[in-house]
């Protein structure tokens, strides 16, 4: 089936055999079907979707159109975690040492910050010489010897996902839930994991701002990592308000640091401990979520977890120091106050605002190709249902050395980002739904 | 607004801005907006369609991309007509002549033909020494002089029609009737034309299968021509069965010929005489249809519209002689007949397998670099409602120099096209429908 007949099925309805999407992948990432055509077929799956046969063929292709890692010789149960993205999402500096201070093998292959949405990659590099693109030897070396390893993508995983992906950001076919989902797990598949736990955010700051969205995004994606034979679990999360109080890279990787030490902010320390227990259960190492829990827990008491991230810092070239001195972190250039002019309680802070402002300010990328100011971001005091009086502080900015707008401009977006009233606010859990229960049916 | 957000808002369904589409052709005509862009926006306009102010706007921009004939100081209404194609559809070498013997100026441009569907042009060129190409000034001349000219679209007639329908054919976002509808009027509101007449054939041998999609393009059509103070008027007429019996460039030729000798078959008579008389009406040399209609039937009974075509070839370089004798006209290279094996009544006559029957003798093409044998095609002697007896003739293949397939194989496709039962057959009108009143509201 060539590829104009592949477009022309799926663009009626109709069933597009297996091979025929393999092969329409294979050929986009040859070059020998151009951009239109894939860019026509984007589209009409936009609007058509795709059958799970055709989604898990779509996956093949892409995971098989470059390397697959192979960590079978690493002894236990590889288990990654995967966030859909938001605003102060630094979950990762934290959950990959605490699974593995618990016995769980983390190989973790993270991507970067664009537009409103921070990336792992920018937060560690935050951390004085750390290294996030190593050679594949010495990543299962680390894993092997430490129990993690926090890396980027290689140019050699999922080649057409890369390909594509630049496409459907040109062509208004992003919003996709069978191509996001395809996307996300022939990269993680790519990975030589045996199980994998998902962080489906969902809320204003989120890619999916419906819940039934966000659900529909979990069931693809855990469906199609059973059907590869995978363990895998999502977590729905709450992304209406950003995560923690932090948001920009360094200040990120402190307060991941601080929920380490078991100072950290309730709702980060919600999102890592239960994403955490996931993980353990999967990895084999609890028997159930409870028991999991309940050792999360503690190797945040005991700073086994803190001392795994020193191991995997130091292992990846990092200076650990800077995470027990955060003097040694990269700073601001200026630091400024964002008083409240009204007494009330919060009823809502939009991540999405916070996250524009945080990378206005220079902690993150209007573009692909735009550096990041490490220092630079967002310290949010009052989040949702906090009183405030006048002259409180809501916010403070950490304005980077050549930020996007003026320090004025951004003190208003995160002044617009808070919606203060007299209604009282109930507090909602954070994980809101639970899909799957891990293991392959 | 860029391409980007002009995909976006389309894909959502939300409306455009009439000048943010003028902009998307200009710059996609002039290669700044690339091609996969172009190719997301049409396959979410074949899902989400186009508003009116949208597809006015699309048009206009075709329109524009390109020269605009002014042909404001030739005296008369201009009045072209447009058939959206079909099988036998010889139309236009009678009907120019018969208008323009009537009073109307016929400036015509026709195309050429590719798949199962026949081309004007191809079967004006199986006259020897015919000129479909042109200069301007002669193409004024001749119609200035003569009252008809009937030639091919220049390179200078909207070539952001030229540049988005191949790519459409390549993207299968041709059968859209918004993007059909503005390639359609883009190219005939380029010819400097006062009024149009739509042919839009419906039925098994035509683009429009179904009646409600072939009065969905005839409305959509009516209305931006007049949106662009033309007037205009549609026919739904029948292509359930090849028009008339000849299939094939000479042949049809020779079938116009004899129906401008008032020896032509009953349905392609009945098809032309109302297309005439309604460029009449909207030419102004007639009051009604009905008065219409007796001119057009006198000037073929009194044979001025076989000297109009004579007068018309001679002006065009073609020999006038090849119209009284056939002969003269290019030959099959051999000619078979194809008995029946039945008896019984003709209940149907695909007119698309006898189209690709043609095809394969080599009258036609199946891509658009092909070359045509003028004399091959098929002559279909039993039509749907004639009784048939074992061995009567139901058609004779006229087989090309070099055909595609064997005459053998083009017998089967034949055969298989005829549909021979016992059950009587209702005659139908050709003109199914007629859409618009000519007149601008």
């Amino acid at each position: 089936m060539r590829a104009y007949e592949v477009i022309h099925q799926k663009r009626d309805g109709r069933a597009v055999p297996p091979e025929a999407i393999a092969a329409l992948i294979a050929d986009y990432t040859e070059g020998r079907v151009p951009d239109y055509q894939m860019a026509a077929f984007c589209m009409a799956v936009f609007f058509r979707g795709l059958s799970g046969a055709e989604l898990d063929a779509l996956t093949a292709a892409m995971l098989h159109s470059g390397d697959v890692l192979d960590l079978s010789d690493i002894a236990g149960v590889k288990v990654d975690k995967h966030s859909t993205g938001g605003v102060g999402d630094k979950v990762s500096i934290a959950l990959a040492p605490l699974a593995a201070a618990c016995g769980v093998k983390v190989p973790m292959v993270s991507g970067r910050g664009l537009g409103h949405t921070g990336g792992t990659l920018d937060k560690l590099e935050a951390i004085p010489g750390f290294q996030v693109s190593l050679p594949v030897e010495r990543f299962r070396e680390i894993l092997a010897s430490t129990g993690a390893c926090l890396i980027g993508q290689t140019e050699r995983i999922a080649p057409a996902d890369r390909k594509l992906y630049a496409l459907r950001d040109l062509t208004a076919t992003v919003e996709s839930i069978p191509l996001i989902a395809a996307s996300i797990m022939s990269k993680k598949l790519a990975e030589g994991i045996d199980a994998l736990v998902l962080d489906v955010k969902v809320g204003s700051g989120a890619f999916m701002k419906r819940t039934e969205d966000a659900r529909r995004l979990a069931e693809t994606l855990t469906r199609i990592g059973r059907g590869m034979g995978k363990k895998v679990t999502a977590l729905l999360t709450d992304m209406d308000q950003p995560l923690g109080r932090a948001v920009g890279n360094a200040l990120e990787v402190k307060e991941a640091v601080d929920l380490l030490r078991d100072e950290g902010p309730g709702d980060l320390r919600e999102v890592t401990v239960e994403l955490a227990a996931e993980m353990l259960v999967l990895g084999g190492v609890a028997a159930g979520v409870e028991e999991a829990r309940r050792r999360v827990v503690a190797a945040i008491g005991d700073g086994r977890g803190f001392l795994k991230l020193c191991e995997i810092v130091e292992a990846q070239g990092g200076d650990p120091d800077a995470l027990a001195d955060p003097s040694l972190l990269p700073q601001a250039a200026l630091v400024r106050d964002v008083p409240s002019l009204e007494r009330g309680l919060v009823q809502a802070v939009d991540a999405e605002a916070i996250g524009l402002a945080a990378m206005a300010l220079g902690a993150g990328r209007s573009r692909i190709e735009d550096r990041v100011d490490p220092g630079a971001g967002v310290l949010v005091h009052k989040k949702v249902g906090d009183a405030v009086e006048p002259g409180e502080l809501l916010a403070t900015l950490h304005v980077g050395h050549t930020p996007m707008e003026p320090a004025n401009a951004v003190e208003a977006r995160v002044r617009s980002a808070y919606q203060i009233g007299s209604a009282p606010v109930p507090v909602e859990r954070m994980v809101r739904e639970r899909i799957g229960g891990g293991v392959a049916p």
